[in-house]
């Protein structure tokens, strides 16, 4: 018999009509892997559940849709550095020394901390891919996985996208289904057409979406004019790959034309403005993306560039940002921010028949958060107090998948202290003789 | 006999030659109020402590020179709205109805978010201070507090500004010496020339410094034109404002002349990089501020319009604002943007030969911060963790004036379930029938 989960919260936070809704003193109820309740409380016999869970408010879960996890090995060694500088002198020189057994316990702090911070599912493009995939699987965490695909080198680049090919084969849909694959396309700085051309094809073959990097400094915009005689985006335009799904992480530097492709070719964006700001890229243009209705979603990008995973932390920023930069602080309110951080993350990773809001039929991701606490207080809005107070670290319980991953902030399915170990042990050990 | 407090942590953030120095296993002895000792670890009769404390991190409070405590009455209750709709449709009728003990439960709650994110002193602009100094002194925090004095109206601009002499006749160097006074006209827009005069005088008679609001939003400088001619910084400059000590909030819309004036007469400027965002203000020129190199602190604002009291949240804020702005990742860095958190709050607040860095013979006021937490991993550099990746829940203990206010995130000096209970109570019946 499936095992049968009873949670009585204060509040849900429910989905009516395409906006949230709070429901007081309602109840959800987790069969396996799914909800297959929500709606007004009832008397239960407490016996035919296997566990029955409290607390103040459940949310659908933060979806992180642009990381490179096992970058948390890195977090803190290179900061205060443009883009170009940090990547050629300081990360690309430590990523060569990544064995696959770092990105496996990378990936696994990258999880520890996301799930700390009520992060349901992950979006991640890096390499040794298996390794992540191997670690989402133990952790129970949900994640896109995509292999970074570099064309520079014509053959690195096709052993690369063979490695995405069996990653597809032997990831996609595994680990009861938490696990897809994506291919990984790094950039078009990265990518010639032929190669780009090579990915979509296959991206048709096996049926999976795609997640690139687009126009994220103002570099890579100059560059693609002097190579291609048109910005990033126009060049992927015309080579066709917004017939394909694709999820654009960060699209800072934007044309009032190109957010106008981006709308009616609905590309998925990955919107990353912490890690925007820290590397000096910019500030992307929310405001215009969010009037011209286009399909955003959040990511924190890699802790080496952010510093953290945080997804409270990027949704305020996605909130504040564009009320700042236009003085006008009706941009971006708190319930559009709160849909960014949540549920069009599943959307934008093409999982929304999976996951997104909290209703009957869903597969349960969620999040118990804790209200009663000094920055929450005094309660008048639920949503505002999410976006503009909160923190990740009110997050009580994780569940994904109808399993909790964390109960009163105790992970319980990965072991936290042998995970700080390994990876402090392994990060000094890599950056040892590095500059 | 004085008390004697021994820290042991693994890391202190001392200071040398004006930069923070990290120390690997120091040590910390506090005699009293004051610390006694900052040096190599030696050994110890553990009998001569009444307590030894260990810990990850010894690092000095964070400073929030700008706030109005008991605002976190109105949390989350009117957001997404610009500053003076905001101002004249929520705040000013529901501060109306504001009593005594509405302040002092208000400014309570304010303590107990700010002790609870290591917060060890804030500048408070408000009214009923009295309940604020009250608050203070049984909190155990430092304060410097200051009338909000509005001079629209002659008979109230007089009342208010006896009041605030009031303040500092009864409360200033109070509460063991933690509570200083200062006199708070609003803004230039709410205090005619007459009115500001006056307070000039008084401030030279008390021999107190000076907390007002200047340059926030681009209407008021428009106003500022209309109505004198001029900006409101050469307004107040040429009425002779700043000839005192000067502490000014906000300072967003300035131009390169005023920040020139700014730097000559030395006036310190509270930065509230979140608030300027949420109102809509717009983005304070942190770059220009620290290239002249102007004396700035960080403040939070009230929690009505950030909507918390958390200055990690600020001090990224500041460093990473200026970087995306600029597009240039190397403006201000980590340890500035620390040292704009810390140590620079109480020059700003004129206390500087009170508390700031740790040494000997400081008071002592000092946090303890966990570093082991998946977020703060690996530890490659503990100045960039603390602004780029910790959290306000990564303080652990907090010492005020060698009172131990806070430990293992327990408040120790305040009752923190009666604060809520009575927050919540006030606040909803504040706020029953104002729209």
């Amino acid at each position: 018999m499936l095992k049968k989960i009873l949670i009585q919260p204060d509040y849900i936070l429910a989905w009516e009509n395409e906006n949230f809704k709070l429901v007081s003193f309602g109840e959800i109820i987790i069969e396996g892997d799914e909800i297959t309740y929500l709606g007004p409380r009832r008397e239960h016999n407490r016996k035919k559940f296997s566990k029955t869970i409290k607390g103040d408010l459940v949310m659908p879960g933060f979806v992180n849709t642009h990381t490179h996890a096992a970058m948390t090995l890195f977090r803190g060694y290179a900061d205060d550095m443009p883009l170009l500088e940090w990547l050629g002198e300081k990360i690309w020189p430590a990523e060569a020394k990544l064995k696959k057994d770092d990105i496996y316990w990378g990936s696994m702090l990258a999880i520890c901390e996301m799930i700390k911070g009520g992060t349901t599912c992950f979006a991640d493009m890096y390499f040794h891919m298996e390794e992540v995939a191997r670690a989402c699987t133990e952790a129970g965490i949900r994640a896109s996985l995509a292999q970074g695909l570099i064309g520079t080198d014509k053959l690195k680049g096709s052993i690369s996208l063979k490695k995405n090919e069996n990653l597809v084969r032997n990831w996609h849909k595994a680990g009861e289904g938490r696990i897809t694959v994506m291919l990984g396309p790094h950039a078009p700085y990265t990518c010639p057409p032929e190669f780009l051309q090579k990915i979509m094809k296959t991206a048709e073959k096996l049926e999976v979406p795609i997640h690139i990097h687009l126009a994220e400094t103002r570099k890579e915009i100059e560059e693609s004019l002097q190579t291609y005689g048109k910005t990033p985006i126009k060049f992927v335009d015309d080579l066709g790959l917004f017939e394909h799904n694709i999820l654009a992480a960060h699209c800072v530097h934007l044309s009032r034309e190109e957010i106008d492709i981006l709308a009616e070719k609905k590309v998925a964006i990955a919107h990353n403005p912490g890690s925007n700001l820290k590397l000096g890229s910019g500030i992307a243009p929310l405001a215009d993306l969010l009037e011209k209705e286009l399909l955003v979603s959040l990511g924190t990008d890699g802790a080496a560039s952010n510093n953290n995973l945080d997804m409270v932390e990027e949704m305020r920023l996605a909130s504040l940002l564009p009320k700042g930069l236009k003085e006008n602080a009706t941009i971006a309110p708190a319930e559009i921010a709160l849909k960014l951080a949540t549920i069009n993350g599943p959307k934008a990773l093409f999982l929304d028949e999976t996951v997104g809001p909290l209703k009957k039929g869903a597969k349960a991701d969620l999040i118990v958060v804790q209200l009663k606490k000094p920055h929450l207080f005094p309660l008048h809005d639920v949503v505002a107090h999410l976006v503009y107070s909160a923190a990740a670290s009110d997050v009580d319980l994780v569940m994904v998948n109808g399993k909790i991953l964390m109960e009163k902030r105790e992970l319980l399915t990965v072991d936290e202290e042998k995970i700080l170990f390994e990876t402090q042990k392994r990060a000094t050990k890599l950056l040892a003789g590095l500059n």
